[in-house]
This record gives structure tokens, C-alpha cells and sequence, in this order.
């Protein structure tokens, strides 16, 4: 029975006398919300955001990690974990047989009913380095499961600019873009300059010295001299693949 | 003569014969710009982008404003001129004569051919404080002028949450939202857990002491655990605007 | 013999002329003191503060936490040490036989003399996620030893906010709150926004990137829009529970 | 009508079949709130928090903040504005005849039925040196208008320590304490250690140098080595007031 | 009598045993000084670097720039003083009649014999925005009056890249080039990827919000994927154009 | 009568019974402080320091400061009061007639019976630059006021290094140094390495852009690979001033 | 077949009229790139920069790495790898027999036809420390393989500053001087201030406590008082031997 | 041959016509050094500073230390080394066969004609907790090695401060004071308000969360409110007990 059901049920109850006004907010709130102890599962939030609650699986122990997987996935047919690591996968393994691991973008799916993906709609996922591709995978794979169409351009950052030039065509094509860029993170303000489609920016910790860890490429895109560019956190590929799901979603 | 028609010529020259590939690439990276010395106008942004090129104008003298302000008027019916003081907005009257100032805002706009609005598709701008109504009027007005139907929802911050729930059915009903908030920015979180659609944040400099001139909500945001939220700079509304206005006009 | 008991002595002796003034000021000064060379025990806290000297082991030899946790074994009921890892808790349980180790808070306790909780006033420990949970636990213990009755409420992060309205009325019930949230923070201004109750806000150090090892969090609840919020110390579950305490034992 | 007035006669609506579902949701949630466009005044406030919402001036124009008090007096009787400016006062003096300003503390005060307050239990004001003086009048005057007796104990701070221990007698009668201090802060930890009473600890930006506009103080009191001690944001002396308030009424 | 001159005079006294060999040390080393008590001139300066001690004046009082400056106009040819603002320049024409203010730049010159000018070798001061002139101009003057030869190439940003095409081939002729940019200063590293000369990088405080006056740009420009870029200060005009100075004046 | 004197009746009361336990502690805590309300005056301090209380007059009131004043000038002949603007000055001047104001070093000084100062044992105060002489000043009138015979030698940072070679005598002479330098600080680790004399190193905010108002200084300073170096506060020449007062007079 | 080469062909192909504008456009800007997926080497830069792409091996895979060196070697002679651990050797050498491991500096070189070194012409790569010698060996190497003649001159920090002037004579022969300091890195200034030359400064990580992780070198660096220096990211041996390579190479 | 005896035999040379100027200046700054080509070992500090060069031993290799420690053991009596791990030390011991190794204080000492020590002058070495300890016994070795008499306080913090007191006449003994302390350094400011003796501060990185590694202590100390208070580098025990060392020795 989904979370519209019990709602439905509860505000007849309340209709026909069954249960009084203070117990109508109560059970509302609690509908949807599968309360383990550790873990407090959002069933509803499928029909709230379009895609199960995605389990953010660093911090939490392999079991827990198991445990709440197991649960979304006795409800929901598609699934995504991430920043997993092979341990957490191996727990989560032996409860939900069907995950699959990406071991470079470090997520566990589920994929029981692919999404639709529109092949006229593409996100271009566009990297500046090779050093960027585990949080390009992050992105570009959150949003396959999401059901987007994905074209991957790595390797075209601003030091070599006719690389960018040479895939200009093919980033004018996609729908959405995501750019991905550690050091100075200029290729987000390159891009953004170029194209009139909407630009996720993600910062990546790529590089050493004073880029603090993804502070340099983080500053240098949220202050973009291009409009058209707005910035995840650090490294956050899933953010990014998620946003503009969303955005390649919308009619 | 627009770009575009410019730039068939040069290539045609070049088939004819009449200039080398050298000439080519040089020309067809001049066409577009003109050179003011102190300012490179880019009149080909409007190609590229969709709106002609927004000047910044802090920064600038009145007089290069100005300047700049009347290049553009006469090559485009609708312009925009962010962050511009009541004097620099006087210097740029005496060129433009149908320039309008907005003072709370800090833009300077002309509109000779306002660009159409589809109402079925509404950005909503949502502040959490009254405080941050001067960012949130230049990202409202920025997707005005840009074609876009524009909801305001001032006030509504997480200190008094029920604020927000009275408003949740418009804003469930805007097909991209801007949240603008100081202090903790927690809004935008609360927002992207409830919605489903594009929420881009706004940090603002709303606040005192640890806040940090904006950083504190600059960092909630980032780090915001709802999905679907992405970040543009400190107080910057413009950015907003302009991005969900990039955002609402994809089908 | 306590040190309110030698403090009487001291002033008595002075008083029969026994010992002169600077005398006095001395001894009342190392009374309650016991200089193990590298540590000087605190015997007289208890009395200042309701609570034998709480051992922080972090930075401290296994052997050097042992010897101090004999020593105030040796003169009080109930003792509390933090940041213990198993090696410091077994080098403890070789001196101190009744010392147990809670893995998950990294704690140490004795009580022999468990202190009397008072059902009918609360303190809710409620997380923003499961991340969060080691550093619930040391608050929620804590809190336990010093002798108040604890309710847990976990993973009821703003992501998906219904989850805390299903617990509200659970919240509404304690009598002091302790709010622990990593990434942006934003539960405790959601939670002191709703309830009158007092609220010791923990960021913690869960998520990534632009979290910069929990500053995010602890800026924002520094911002917090709502009143009746303070914050400790990132990860700092102890302080929490400590205040928490001292807040609940008030009539 | 109240808000819990208006509240139940919604659900009798409902139960009578009067309105429907989705009615109901809106308008509880939209009862209490007033929506004056720049600001959306939260009337249920005094229910859910015992106190009217305050409100924080600074970053509003004087004829907004007038329109809010006002709106504010017609539906209470006990009033608070922080940081306002002596123009601001003006503005709202024109509209609500009653209201009181503190120039040093920067509050406007309304008092129509003062408060009780329990001589018994008071609150202790503590600042380190004469520089902190504005902060702690605001927290003292904040506490006093919500109905607490309140001890000023300024400029006793630890470069001169017998200044405290002077002041020892009253500090440990008091039911809850604020500590307020630039510089390093250390009175909060030295304070902590001495009383077994809730320390609320204000950083101020009184200092130079390397105190970084507060920062200094902040992180020395987040770090105190004193059990007991929470913080509230740079120079917040209404969010410490508001909080002693809350803890000091607690039975 | 220059520093060279009469650094031979004491050498030959000692040999001659007029001086002894502490006499020598101490001697040398105040050879080329000039204590004014509140400044130490540095005649020798123009020996060691081929141009006169220029002058910061900023955080000076007029009277000691215009002391300091005349001193320098009695024992040199040319001269700069930089970070001047209008009274202070007043106070040296007072003083040095012939020295000649630069509005924009902030900068005094005397040039009574100007450095001869390579034609063939040039500078390239090119600037990413309007706003970032003044810096600009500081650069371009400094390099000017140090004997060089300097083109100028203002607001071709990255966010509007083909500008900067269009100027490509001046840019590749120069001989060494200063980029100034603001924002994210992505410049730097584009410009840098395009050519094999040296790039002196200036960041400049233009922008807003998280550029946290020019440390984004810094950043930004540090962690340059481009190799061949080094960067001096924020808004140091005058460093960048006495480093492309020295660099075009290596044979 | 002094506090010393005090401190004894008050003990001798206790021993003939005229005071309890309590009370002495209580009495002698006070003895010294004298209560202003908004101040605490701490006579006490120049039994304890060698000099009475120095009032730090930023961020108090002209009134406040003026009373402070009179107060010490009728317990003690020397006065020093830091960080005064004229308008404090002149409150003060109409109550301590004997006032004098130091204008650069925004000092006031009270010596009705100058401290002696031995003219064997100087401290020398070295700035890198003539920008730094307020703070030079500060402390070198500090240091002059409790006693201390002082050698000013100006403007000799490492840019023209021969400068400070040329005055290396007279710095090794000296008994204890006080380098003071904005920019990067270096003159403090040069000058270390140079002479076995303790170092005070201030920095100061002389500089701009990436000094961060002193940051630079600051950290070059306390990471000098030079021993025999330790920092104070951001320029706080008063602390400089009175830290090598304290070593100067040891014997 | 070279980049220009190619780059002529598909000009003649377009004014035979073999292809079209669209085409020409979209062919010029893919020659020269190889597009591995993972990574797009940049052949063409050997034409732009006098060096073929450097490969920074840190954040790829040894697998990732070898390929990419493989293919650069078999179209250029002279190759540079940086931030290279052995195992990242290990897989290169497998794919590129002629590979050389510089194991302090972590480089991977290869030198089929050395590029050759004007002797008249040196760079001087001088350190503070012994520990900045990784850096400096980068440095030093870089500028090797990119034909200079190198002059090493280690641990001459301002602790000790005879050292440096014991060699001052070679550090004034050099062309161009690389300066490589940790702590508080003031010897860029020092050598700054005594040499006519291009200082490119090296700010490293070396020291500890509030040197974080480079930042006090980096920041003193940027402040240095001596005009003439220029400075690369923390660590960035490779960019300050491109840069002073660049600038050495001038004519 | 020391270096005041080869000093002396260059001028002298000089003097007979045996060398010219330009020999004088360059034998004199190479005398006294070591060039080991990765070290240049000063071996002329021991005259300028009273202790032979102190190896900082972290950073190099366990070969690079036993050689300079070697070199320095041939040339000096007693020898310091800092920041050394066992590893290094057994590559010393191979090489000095006298070194000595202190595990908690990671110092490497040689003591062949111990210092005499004063015991009168004693330098009080004073922590906050057992934490602090590693940092004391490298402050307190180092004091001792360099001939001062040393005493140990540790573990009396502000938050049990009559302990502090209970050890208040042993401090006030002291003849110049260490005082160590983590999170929030407030032992600093109590000492330094209680005694008049110079106190060298040393933050430590004791602490965890918003302590930043060590910065909450070290902004804590340099913004201490009592005079005669300097700072030293975070953990930097070495440096603080050098600076007192030096004072310690001021007749």
C-alpha cells in the first residue's frame, strides 16, 4: 500500500468519526516514514521527488548500510546508493541479490524497471581532467538510473581550449551540461560563456597545493563571469547528476 | 547586420578566394565585438544566449556605463544593466532615454519589445527574510525582463515553518524556484525535500557575526542534504534569475 | 576525607594560630588536587559541579588514562571518560574492573551508584542522519550517567521533513533538546523554530567537501534563525549531553 | 481570535463537511501568518514559544519595520525589535506610541503587561570587560522583557581574575548565566569551571587584530575545556537572552 | 656621488689604514642610505635593480611622500610613486615640481631622461573586464615608465571567449604578458594554454560575494592548469608591471 | 591604602574573630577592585604587574574612559591608556588636567614620577617600512613609560637589506628587540637569525590584498625559522611594548 | 603527420571545395587531439608551447598513465610526467622502455633527443631548507629536460643569511632564479631585493602548526616588499622550471 | 678553527695586499658554513646565538640528518636535533655515538659539557592538560639543554582553576614562564594576569572540531587581555623554550 493510499484512508477515518483531529496529524506525518532505530526510510519520497530516497552510504556501517537498502528495495524497484565502498556493497549484496557496483564512481544500483530515457534530450557530462572521471561517473551514472541519456566528454579543460572547440557541437546538442573541474575550475565559465543551456558546475579536490582541498575551483565557479552556471558542493557528482535529471525532466 | 549574416560573408570571401585561411579566423573572431578600449562589447551574446549582453556596472564609471548602455540600445530592443547606483543610472538616462531604474533591485532596464511570458510557467522567488528582498527583486525582475512569469513568496523562513507549509501548494505549482536566504540559508533544503523541481539557492550577506559576510549560507547551501539544489554566489540574485530563466524556457 | 571536610580543617587550623595567612591561601588552593605529574586530578569537581572530573583520553597514553581513572575510581561511584579507543579501555578494565566500554560513543563508564532519573522530564537526542549517530550516543550516555532519562529520535533530517512532524509530538514532550546534524545544519533551526523547549545544537563532521570537517554545520546553527538555540563544540556529543544535563537537573 | 481558535473552528469545517481535504491543509497552515508582501508576520509564534516574534530590524527599511511592529502591537501586548537604529525607532514610535528604545542595546521595548518575574531565580549577566557593554545590555533587557530578574555583573574579566572570584557569591547564586567576551574568550571556560549552572557564552568582535571580528572569542568558547557551556553567535546577545529566558523557566 | 663610488672610497681607506675592519663593515653598509628617521632611502636601489626605490604611499602621510620623493627627484632621473591618492600627489608637487599624477592608476611619475623603449618588443597588459582598468593602468604605466613598450587589451573575459580570438595574434606577438582578471580569473589560464610567453597573472578584488575581495581569482589563478602563469598580489599592478619589466629586458 | 595593606586587616580581622571563614574569602577577593558598574577597576594591578591597569579606550565611551581615568590617576602617579582617538583625549583632559596625548601612537600618558630607566639596557623598536610607525610608536612610548630606555630605528625592511646592516651595531646593543612589519614579515625572522637577543615580533596590517589585514605578517612571524622569536597580537604595539618592558627589567 | 601539417589539409580540402564551412570548422578544432575516452592528449601543444603535453600523473590510474605516456611517445622525443609514484613508473616503463624515474622528485622523463642548453644562460634554483628539496628537484629537472643549464643552491634560508651572501656572486650570474621556501618564505624577499632577475617563488608545504600546509609561505610570498617576484602554487616544482624555462628562453 | 679565528685571517689577508675587496666580501659570508650540497651547515650560529645550529629534523631523510648531525657533532660539544622519529634517530646514533633520544618530546640531544645551570632562574614550564605533555617536554629539554634550570607544572587548566592556584607561589618563583595549552588557550591569559614575569604561549593542537588544529588556541593566545604574554608557533615547544632560554640568561 503506498503512502497516497494510507493518506487517503486516514482522512476518511477522520470523515467518518473514527479518529479525532489531533490523530489525523499525527498519522499523516507518520505515513510514509519506516522508523528502524538507526534509520528513519522516506517510502514517500518517490512520489515526492520521482525517484526512491537515495542512500548516502559513507558513515553508516556496512550492516545499517544493508539493512536500509533491503527495506527500499522490498518497496521500490530502482535503487541508488552512493559513495559506497566494496564493503558496503558485499553487505548490501547479500540482502538485495540484483545490486550492481560501479567501483569508480563508487555507487551501488538497482535497476528492476529501467526509466525511459528520451535519446533527443542529452545530458553532457564534460570533464576538464582524467583525475575528474570518478565524480563524472557519479553524475553521469545518477543520472542514467534517473533515466536521462548521458554523452561523457572528459579530458577538455581550458590549458588545451581547441580540445573544448573540437566537441563544441556535441555540448550544443545536450540538453543540460554538467562540468566537472578540479584547479581552477575555469571550464565551467568557458562553457557557461558558450552555450545558452543550463550548466551544473561541479568543483572536484583534483590538484594540490593552495586548491584547499576543491575551495579554489569551488570559489572560482560560484563566481563565474558566465551566467547560466550554478555550483554543487565539492566533488558531489551525485548532486549534479540529480539536478539535472530534474531540469532534463522538465516539458 | 547581425553576426550570423556577417559571418556567412566571411566565409564566403574565403571560397571566393578573395582573403586566406588566415584572414578567416581572424575575421570571424572579430565579427561580433566592438571595441571600445575600455570596454569589448560583445553583440553577439544575443546569438549565443538568447538576451544581449548584461552589463555589470560597479566598477565602471558612469561615463563608461553610459557608453556601453548606448552601443548596446542601438543594436537590441531589451537590455539589462545590473547593480547600478541612482548616478550611474542618471549618466545612462541621458544616453537611453527609455531606460527604467529599479532602485531596490539595482537594475537598470529597457524593455522596447517585452519578450513574451507563458503564464502556464511560473519561477517562483521565495526569501526567507524581508531582509533579502533586494536580491531577490533583481532575481525576480532579471526573469521578468528575460520572459518569464514571476511568484513572490517573501518571509517564509524556517523559524516559523508553518509560513512555508501555507504557501507549498504555489510553490508546487512554479516550474523552477529561486530560494534566497541569509543566516543559515536552511530553506533551501527544506524546499528541495519538498518539491521536485529545479531549486537554485541564493545565499545572502542577511545576517551578523559568524555569518560571515554570507559564507554561513553559502556553505549550508552547498552542503544541503535535499537533492536538486544548486548554488550561485553570495547575493547574487542576477545569477539566479538569469538561470531559471535558461531553465524555464527548455521544453 | 572530602574536600569540603580538609577545607574546614585548613581554616580551622589557621584560626587556632597553628598556621599563618600564607599558609592558608596555599593549602586551600591544593586541597581536592591530587599531582600525578602528568595529570592533576580535579577531586573536588564533584562538588563544584555534581560530577566527578570527566576524562578526556584522546592525546593521552593508555597507561596515563588508566592510572587517572583508578584514582578517581578510587574516590568516587560513577566516572565518565570520552574519545576511548579499545586499547585505552582495556589498559582501564585492568585497574578499574568494572569499567564499561560503549564502542559506538568511544566511552568509558562506571556506576555503581547509578543516579535516579526523573521519567517525567526527557531529554530528546535527535539526529539529522544515521551518520550522525556516534556522536548522539556520546551525548545520549552522557546524559544517561549524569542521571536523565533519554529519548533517541534518529534520522529525521530536513530532506525529508515530514519524518520529524511524525515525531513532534514525542519532541514537544522533552524537556531540553540536543539537535545533531551534520552537512548544513538546518534541523536545529527547524526544531527550535517549532518547540519553546532549549536546544544544544552538535554539528557534526558527516558529509563532504565544501562541509569543511563540519564548519558548515556549525555556522549555521550559529545563525540559526530561531531563538533558543546554543552550540558546542563539532562532534562534541559529551558537551552536549553535560549541558543537557545540567539544564534537566534545574527546578 | 487566536490562532488555536481559529485552528479548531478549520477542523469543525471540516468534520461538518464543509470544506474538504486539501482545505484543510491550507488553511492550517496559513492561520496565524499575515502576508504583507515584504514580510509574512508570524502571529502563532507567542503560542508555540511563549514570546511574540521579535523582530530583528537591521537590513529593513524603517517604513517596513513600522508596518511590522504595528501589526505586531495590534495582536499583543509585549514587544521586541533587535539592532535597531535610532532612525528606525522613529519610524516605528510614529505608529506604536508605547514603544521604548535602548540606546545602548539597540532594542525597542513595548511593555503593556510586563511579565512576572520569580526574584528567586535570576539570571547573571557577566561581560569580561566594559567593551562587551552594548551585547550584554541587549541579552539583559531581552531577558528582563520575557519575564526574568537579571544581575549585571560587567567587566570582570581574567587578566585581573580576584575581579571574579570577588564576584563569586553572586555569580554561583544565579539560576542561569550569560558570559560575554572579545578577545579569547577565556572568561566562559573559567566561569564553566567554576559553577554547575547552564553557561550561555557570547563571542563578541571586541578586540583587533587577529580577533577577526570575533572569531578569536567563538572558537575559544567552543573549545572551552569546561563542561556546560554553549554558544551563541558573534555579538547575539538577544539569542543568549532568549535562551537563559527559555532555561530559567523551565520547572 | 653614487653608491658604487663611494663604496670603492672606503675599501681603498682601509687599505690604506685610515679605517679599521669593523669601520669597513659598518661603513659599507650605510653607503646608499639616507635615515630620515621616519624612512631609510634606499639610493643604492637603482644599482642593484636598475631603477630608483619606488615608492608605496599609501599608509605615509603626505608630507613624509612628498620628504621621501624629493630626495629621490635630488639623486635621480625618474621616478614612481604608487597607491597615491590626489593629496598626496599635492604634497609632492609642492616639493617636485615636474612630477605628474595618473588618476586611474594612482601613480606619481617624474621622467625627466625616459628609459628608451624596445618597439619590437612588447608588453601585453589585457584585462578580463572594465572594472579591472585601474589595475591595469598601474601595470601599464609602470612597465611604460620602466622603458618598455606596452599594448594594451581590455575586457575580453571568458564569457565572452571569442573577444579574446579576435585579439589572438597582437597577444602572440607580445613578449610578455599580463593578465588581469577578477571573478574567477579564468583569463589567466586560457591566455596561458594559447601561448609559450611568460603570463604574470594579477587577481584583482573586482566581483562580489564569495570573491572575498580577489581571493577567488588568486585561487583561481594559482592552481592555473596552464603551465607558464606565476602570480603576484592582489590588485598589484605595479609588481606585474615590474616583473614584465625585468623578464622583456633579458637579452 | 594600598592593597597590600588592605589584604592584611582583613586577615588579622578573621584571627581576632571579627570576620568568619567566608567572609575572608570574600573580602579579599574585592580588596583592590573598585566597581563602577560598567567598569571594575583593578588597583590590585600594579602590585601584581609593575605598572597600574592600562585602559584599553576602544569601544568605550569618551564618559566611561574619562571616569576610569580619574579614578586610577587618584590611586597612581603613571598612567597609560591605548587606542585613543582625540574625542576620548579631550573627555579625559577635563579630568586628569596632566594628560598628555601621543597623536600617532593613540596613547594618553599620565608621569607625574617617571619610572627610572637605565640607559645600559635598551630596547630597540625596528619597523620594516615607514607605514608601520604608529605601532612602532605605541610601543615604543609604552615602553619608555614603564621605564625603559628605547632606540627607534626606522624603515629598514628586507627589500634594501644592506639597510639593516648598516644599523646591525646598534641592534646588537640593544637588550631586547621589537620588530614590527607588515607584508610578509620577514624583517623578524632576518633580525633573529642575526642577534641572540629576544625577538617581539608585531605584525602589522600595512599591505593590501592578499595580507588579509595582517594575516601574512602574522604567519610569516610565527613560523619564523629563526629562534628566539615570539609574536603578539596584530598591531598591538602596547603588548609588544610591555613584553619587553617585563624581560628589560629582569636581572 | 603533425598537427600543421594536417591543419593545411583540411583548408585545401575546403577551397577545393571538398568540404564544407561547417565542416572546416568542426575538422580544425579536432586535429591534433586524440580523444582516449578517459583523457584527450593534446598533441598540438608541442606547436603552442615548445614542449609537448606534460602529463600529471597524480589522480589517474598507472594504467590510465601509461597508456596516455605511450601515446604521447610515439609522436613526440622528449617527454615529462610529474607527481609520478613508483608503481605509476612501473606501468609507464612497461609501455615505454626508455622512461627514467627521478625518485625525489617524482618525474618520469624521457630525453631521446635532449633539448639543447645555452651554459651562458643559468637557472638557479635555490632553497631555504633541506627539506624544500623534492620541490626544488622538480623545479631543477623540469628546467633540465626543457633545455637549461641549472644551478643548485640548497638550505641558504634567513636564519643563517651569510650563507646566502656567501653565495650571492653565482646566485647574480643566473639568468632567472627559482626560490623555493617553506615557513614563513622570506627568502623570495630577500633574494628579491638583492638581484635585477625574475624571481619565480616556490612556496612549500614544509613546516608545521600555523604554516597550514604551505598557506604562511604562499601569503608571505605574495607580499613580499621586493618588486620582481612572481609566485607558483604550493609544491609546484614543475610550474616554477616551466615558468623560469619560458622566461630563460627569451631572446 | 673557529669562525672568529678565520674571520680575523681574512681581513688580515686582505690588509697585507694578499686578497682584493671583492675576495674579502666573499670569503667572509662563505666562512663558517658547511655546503653539504643538500645542507649548508652554519656553523658560525653558536657564535652569533650562544647554541649551536639546531637541526629541524622532520622533512629530511634519515641519511640527510645522521650526516649534518655528524658534522655538527665534530664541530660542537652539545648538539640539539627536533622533530625526530626513532628512524632518524638510529641513523644519528650510528653516526654520534653519544646521542641521546627523548621518545615523548621526539629530541635527538648531545650533552658533552652540559651547560651550567642557574638555579636560581628557574623557567616554569606550565601546561593545561596531560595532552599538552609532548609539546612541554620538547619546551622543557630544550630549556635544560641550553643551561637553564627547569620546572614542570602540568595538567592545572582553567576548568579546575584552583589548581592552578595550588601551584601559584612555584610559578610566581619562576623566572620567565612557558605556558602550553590546547582548545581554547585561556591558560595564557590567567597566568599572564597573575604574574609579572614574561609568558612565552604555545597553542597546541590538543582538541578536536572547531580547534582547527591548533588555530582556536593560537587566536586565543595572541588575542590574550593580559600583558606580557608572546606567542609562538602551534605545538612549537622547541621555539618557546629557546625564547625563554634567552631571556632566562639576560643579566
Amino acid at each position: 500500500m503506498t503512502y497516497e493510499e494510507r493518506m487517503k484512508m486516514i482522512l476518511e477515518a477522520y470523515k467518518n468519526g473514527e479518529i479525532d483531529a489531533a490523530a489525523v496529524l499525527e498519522k499523516i506525518q507518520n505515513a510514509g516514514c519506516e522508523d528502524m532505530g538507526f534509520a528513519n526510510i522516506d517510502h514517500a519520497r518517490s512520489f515526492r521527488q520521482g525517484f526512491p530516497e537515495v542512500v548516502y552510504c559513507e558513515g553508516k556501517t556496512p550492516e545499517q548500510n544493508a539493512a536500509i537498502m533491503a527495506s527500499l528495495a522490498r518497496n521500490h524497484d530502482n535503487l541508488l546508493g552512493t559513495r559506497a565502498d566494496m564493503q558496503i556493497y558485499q553487505a548490501v549484496k547479500e540482502q538485495v541479490r540484483d545490486a550492481v557496483y560501479h567501483e569508480m564512481a563508487r555507487l551501488i544500483t538497482v535497476e528492476r524497471k529501467p526509466l525511459p530515457k528520451d535519446g533527443a534530450r542529452k545530458i553532457a557530462v564534460i570533464t576538464a581532467g582524467t583525475s575528474d572521471m570518478p565524480v563524472a561517473e557519479e553524475a553521469a551514472i545518477t543520472a542514467e538510473v534517473m533515466g536521462n541519456k548521458v554523452e561523457r566528454i572528459y579530458d577538455i579543460g581550458v590549458a588545451g581550449i581547441h580540445r573544448l572547440f573540437g566537441r563544441l557541437e556535441t555540448i550544443r546538442e545536450a540538453n543540460a551540461l554538467i562540468v566537472i573541474a578540479g584547479m581552477e575550475g575555469a571550464l565551467a565559465s568557458v562553457v557557461g560563456g558558450l552555450v545558452a543551456k543550463p550548466v551544473i558546475a561541479v568543483p572536484t579536490s583534483a590538484g594540490y597545493g593552495a586548491n584547499f582541498e576543491g575551495l579554489s575551483a569551488l570559489l572560482g565557479m560560484l563566481n563565474s563571469c558566465a551566467a547560466g552556471v550554478a555550483v554543487v558542493n565539492i566533488n558531489n557528482g551525485f548532486g549534479a547528476g540529480r539536478m539535472a535529471s530534474i531540469i532534463n525532466h522538465m516539458r
